[in-house]
């Protein structure tokens, strides 16, 4: 089959992961009859650089036409980079801020699993992690306190800012649907983290997520405060199957999950919208500091083109051998160094996407 | 001297624990020569069954007369509790919420910090404590999403919901000198932690903190994404020594970095104002699951009594006693329950309560 890839490079060492993705895709359209092309769009700060806008209409319109995006990270050096000196809707997140509403991609789909092989990594102590752990975050992605009225103004010679929070029952009732639907196809265990002793938004959020529920009869559904789930996650991960949860709560939760997995280099996302078009990235950002080394490691990018073989092209099978290719580097000892310990063996980032591509 | 301190008891184990502290103020008392007379008020659950509202005026009026307040918890069973089938406004936690606003008590402190003697039940490995962390939190109390207008209502055959984050720079600017002043009595070292790329709100924390930073050129200050601080105090938490956020974010991480701790049963909190008059409570929640069975750990809520005593009485010496009291009961092995382990002597609430009033 053909599939049209939007490919977004980035700032940072996503030029270096892009490119490992794209390899591995190849492998897999060689092996298993499809053909992928290619279209290079610029977002984030190189867009800034050659033209003026984290995001150019152009490459909206070349976005939508696509049949998915791969992005490896936008952004730089917050305190060093000429590019936070302009407005906050001129900076390099704006960029991403501005495709996943106009692509409308509402669901953020974010796992954070274990690694057995990369164990030793996860900061927790050996008898909380006991048999492991499998989560993933639904994030909703395009509501909340992101998307609400921002405002700065004088006021009685004070200055004043404002960010509202505001979500309808359908844009709720949407992600929860597709958080259902993935729990449907996990451990039927759905945990909604809200903060309804305080927030009308939260209290909204509650009911419309029972209510979708009782459509989902199988799925156990339980409620906890953001406060409570922040110290659940290092207390216990494990409790975990999926956790639903609205823009800002997910944010930070799921880099709180990401964290305790461990691997954060080797986790990815997809965001999804009503229909097949989805953006994928890796989980971790553009970490400037290592760019240009070709010492990044491209695993959570290769795992987020899996994400999209699955979810945008249907290609399950396609997406198995590459997640199974990527296990069975790691079983044979293959490590770039974010993970590297003891005993295993050093490669950087493209000899890393090489062994990945030839077991695919 | 003579102080009058407002107890309130609150729910679940909230009664048992406030009498272990009032022991150990009374022992305070006797040996340093002062005199505390307490005024029980009710807010919470028990607020509720007796006066139909989780806080009455005339226990404001009381808090506000007294020269200090000690909460034990309140709130019960969210989904098992007569005390929420009525609107948010009447439930247990809008007595805390309305406290704090009424007394202005914008200032909460909460340090989390790692026992050596407790360092089994810190979750994270012992490579990552090293030598172990020692943080404050400062979070901005009566601001933000918690106190912005709510709404709920139904647009084009909707339901849909608003909260509103509001911050003016006066708001920012009093948190933010606690916060530094904090800091000159510690390692002079201020992590700011804000969403800026997202929110106007946090782009005018930002400014602000810079702003109050100039007047104490002696702190180091950073900024950092709320995200990221979620992931740095699970990978890192040795790097923070004070933490200044907003209301919402700095419940979740505050509740995040005391689990991170590992000694939830033991960790402080003040909430104060302007003036003198404070607000302290145990770290903790109600615990309504072991309430009445005399086998709570009163620690955290001693500790807040000691804080009390330095923050609202200017007693550093009587406070340092408590504290010094509270590390000898630990050194000699005694544990209540929730921190019991092999080889250490297992007591009850009071006999807790108990040990530390006659080190004092
Ligand atoms: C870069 C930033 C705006 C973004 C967000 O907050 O959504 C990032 O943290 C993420 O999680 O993808
Ligand atoms: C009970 C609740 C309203 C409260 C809060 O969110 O502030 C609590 O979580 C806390 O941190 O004191």
């Amino acid at each position: 089959m053909d599939f049209r890839v939007a490919l977004i490079p980035g700032d940072g060492i996503g030029p270096e992961i892009v490119a490992e993705a794209r390899k591995v895709l190849d492998a897999v359209a060689v092996k298993y009859g499809h053909r992928f092309t290619y279209e290079t769009l610029l977002m984030g700060g190189c867009s800034i650089d050659a033209c003026g806008v984290p995001l150019t209409e152009e490459a909206v319109a070349a976005a939508k036409a696509s049949d998915a995006v791969l992005l490896g990270a936008v952004g730089g050096d917050v305190g060093n980079s000429r590019w936070y000196s302009v407005a906050p809707g001129l900076r390099p997140e704006a960029g991403l801020l501005k495709i996943r509403k106009e692509l409308e991609l509402f669901a953020n789909i974010r796992p954070a699993y274990l690694y057995e092989e990369l164990k030793a990594a996860c900061p927790l102590r050996d008898e909380i992690i006991g048999e492991g752990f499998d989560m993933v975050i639904m994030r909703e992605l395009t509501g909340g306190l992101y998307f609400g009225v921002h405002e700065t103004k004088e006021e009685d010679g004070l200055r004043k800012a404002t960010d509202v929070l505001n979500y309808n029952e359908e844009e709720i009732r949407r992600i929860a649907v597709k958080g259902f639907e993935v729990a449907m196809k996990r451990r039927k265990n759905v945990i909604s983290v809200d903060k309804a002793n305080v927030l009308d938004s939260s209290r909204l959020w509650r009911k419309v997520v029972e209510e979708v529920a009782a459509d989902y009869p199988e799925v156990k559904l339980t409620h906890m405060l953001v406060d409570n789930c922040a110290m659940q996650l290092v207390k216990d991960p494990a409790q975990f199957d999926v956790i639903l949860t609205e823009n800002m709560f997910g944010d930070i939760l799921s880099d709180e999950a990401s964290m305790v997995t461990g691997s954060i280099g080797m986790l990815s996302s997809a965001s999804l919208g009503a229909g097949k078009l989805g953006l994928y990235e890796p989980s971790h950002g553009s970490a400037p500091d290592i760019a240009g080394q070709g010492i990044a490691n491209p695993i959570a990018t290769v795992l987020s083109a899996a994400m999209m073989l699955r979810y945008s092209f249907d290609l399950d099978r396609e997406a198995d051998a590459v997640e199974a290719a990527v296990r069975q580097v790691l079983k044979e000892g293959w490590r770039t160094c974010d993970i590297y310990s003891e005993g295993t063996k050093k490669v950087g980032t493209a000899e890393m996407g090489d062994l990945i591509a030839a077991r695919v």
